[in-house]
């Protein structure tokens, strides 16, 4: 019988999210009318917008002719979509990125986990705490890590706290790391860090040759000039840092599936016997031989994105969503609460009151309120005792979500 | 700097089809006005079905308008698909598979790629020879093979010739293995087993307590009952095999990207402690944590595949490759030539003439006639002296693409 991957069996109970899908069903069988407003898991509630919609019609006719239908594509990507990202995410801001650099794909979850394969399974693994839960347990079940611990911490892994007491603002670790995941703005917190702070991890990797793996999903939501949108508007990153991005929270496509991942030709890795290995030619290896491309039609709506229609109409979503983090926000200082984030990001970061416990929270607020959010526990130890309250829902929900916040909290 | 996976570097020089890519792009630049007919890569050339396009469109409208937008979809894919794929592809012929135990991806490639995430680096790997190298190569990524050898070899993993010699039908191994790649009808070849070799096949993997990757993706091309489609109407098949199956090759999704791999509850592996573990639960954990679901919109028009002017127009697609496959099967067997496969299957296998080196002949064709095919060398050692044809083209190429291949042998 084959052996297994005995890794997998150091994972915790369960990702995070099926554990609340479980908590929410068993609260609905028992309570069939209760109008549960969900600012659980960060999904997208806005429809796609018209330039989209517009692009993936034509798209599929395109398919419906021989002389137009196209069969595999590009396994990085299309030129269409690869120029398309160079010239309006990086040169509009002054970031030289190559085309080739950018592999498109179905999903940044997929490549934050995928990334691990083309590394070897002795790297030393820094997470920030809370965390999204992916980068964790992806190292878990590579083998990068030790037995599961009693706060859901696993031995081998350097946590970075982010809390109140240092307002959110990871600190370089004192020890060499190989891998270091840093994600802003920042998921679960929403709150974001200034370019020195971002200078500053830049020069710690350049220092000890570590590779930061940048996940800047939620870039779109930054509105002050001084917060970067790419880690790469920070000198020197080419040679330290693979960065992810997503059309998931941007552009409404967490059911479309479509993302990207640049990967710049300086990052190196270094080989057994104490080569430099280019981290591209890896990458791209990876992605030719264990994917096939991401599907034409996905590719022609993330496309759409970058016309003068699609950015207008994506900006005014996100603007929607961020006037939602601002109602949370507000709603919930007014109760008396001490909120993070929610500025420039869609999520909301609170303390739970009255010293409860993430999880008392979240059970008081699903049974009493019928009111659904995520642990901060959760996202890692140091989430413990904080809450995240998503902003995507409809205006209405969310006006009355901080209705039943404030009764919770009288 | 951190350590790269260093058994990437035992890859040989490049994956199959980007070497073909390469020489075709150079004889191109240097032969702008060449009339080349590509019967290489096995991508479709037919446009999707109306069927397929008219739910693809349907589902981009219900993406633009609130009220029917979808966010994420299960990691798993959507009921509707599942339970589609359940009714059609196997309750149809006879066989129980849960609707649970069907997995929707984006193609079979990601997926028999990333089904070695759930084993152990210690697993006896056995490949047929030729073989799709993607299964190869990514086994090779993983760390379960040692260095590679003269004529493409790896250490560590177990051959399997399919030869003339032995009509093409694999021969069960008289060692112990615990993964066994078997591809149905068979990429390359274009040949097929019957009922009876599966079933040898299941019962040594019973014995041995094997666990058979078992890839149909060409399944839809079978036209003799004696030869079954799914490895599940064998007897005892749920106990030791995974099923890969895709859209591709069925519904002309290449570009598209659909596919999904079937996991029985009963399918175990063993831990490191000696445990038994369900396969069903780690694939579940990998694809949960790895994987954020297929295209809402891809799903759609995969599940129109299994109406009934879906399931006609799909199969008129096929009979129009199968006619293909005959009419270069017996062009070529006219010509002189020695011809395998291309009965139920979308690949013609032939062996080159005038003991030329697969090499050789994939230059000449594409010199002298400018016909791009598949050095059979390419898939492995024992393909040398073989080359692939695909049947995917227009009537118009293909009836060209035999004129020219006689003129070549003549």
């Amino acid at each position: 019988m084959p052996k297994i991957n005995n890794h997998y069996l150091k994972l915790q109970a369960g990702y995070l999210f099926p554990e609340i899908a479980r908590r929410v069903s068993a609260f609905s069988e028992s309570n069939p009318d209760g109008d549960i407003i969900r600012l659980g898991i960060g999904d997208v509630t806005e429809p796609l917008s018209p330039a989209i919609i517009q692009a993936m019609h034509a798209a599929v006719d395109e398919l419906a002719t021989g002389s137009t239908f196209r069969g595999y594509g590009p396994e990085q990507g299309y030129d269409f979509l690869r120029d398309a990202i160079v010239e309006h995410e990086y040169l509009s801001r002054g970031v030289h990125i190559a085309a080739e650099e950018v592999f498109i794909s179905d999903g940044s979850k997929c490549d934050s986990g995928n990334i691990l394969d083309i590394f070897s399974r002795d790297v030393v693994v820094a997470v920030t705490d809370p965390v999204y839960p992916v980068y964790v347990d992806t190292n878990v079940m590579a083998g990068n890590t030790g037995a599961g611990g009693e706060q859901g911490r696993y031995e081998g892994l350097l946590y970075i706290p982010l809390t109140a007491e240092n307002a959110f603002v990871p600190a370089v670790p004192d020890q060499r790391v190989d891998l270091i995941y840093l994600c802003y703005p920042n998921n679960p917190t929403g709150t974001v860090i200034d370019r020195e702070t971002l200078q500053t991890w830049v020069e710690f990797a350049r220092q000890s040759e570590a590779v930061i793996l940048y996940d800047a999903a939620y870039e779109r939501y930054i509105s002050d000039d001084n917060i970067p949108h790419s880690i790469y508007e920070v000198d020197g990153a080419r040679e330290v840092a693979i960065e992810f991005r997503s059309f998931s929270k941007t552009a409404g496509f967490t059911g479309v599936r479509c993302a990207f991942t640049v990967v710049p030709r300086e990052l190196t890795g270094i080989s057994a016997s104490g080569e430099k290995v280019g981290i591209h030619g890896l990458w791209n290896r990876r992605q030719s031989t264990k994917f096939n491309g991401t599907s034409y039609v996905v590719q022609r709506g993330a496309a759409a994105t970058y016309t003068p229609e699609g950015k207008q109409q994506i900006a005014d979503v996100i603007s929607f969503y961020l006037t939602n983090a601002r109602l949370l926000r507000e709603g919930l200082q007014s109760a008396g609460l001490t909120v993070y984030g929610g500025v420039h990001a869609p999520y909301v970061w609170l303390k739970t009151p009255g010293g409860q416990n993430s999880w008392e929270f979240f059970d008081d607020l699903l049974n009493k309120v019928h009111l659904v959010g995520t642990p901060g526990s959760g996202f890692g130890a140091s989430g413990e005792g904080y809450f995240r309250l998503s902003a995507f829902n409809s205006r209405e929900n969310i006006e009355e979500a901080v209705d039943r916040l404030r009764r919770v909290v009288a």
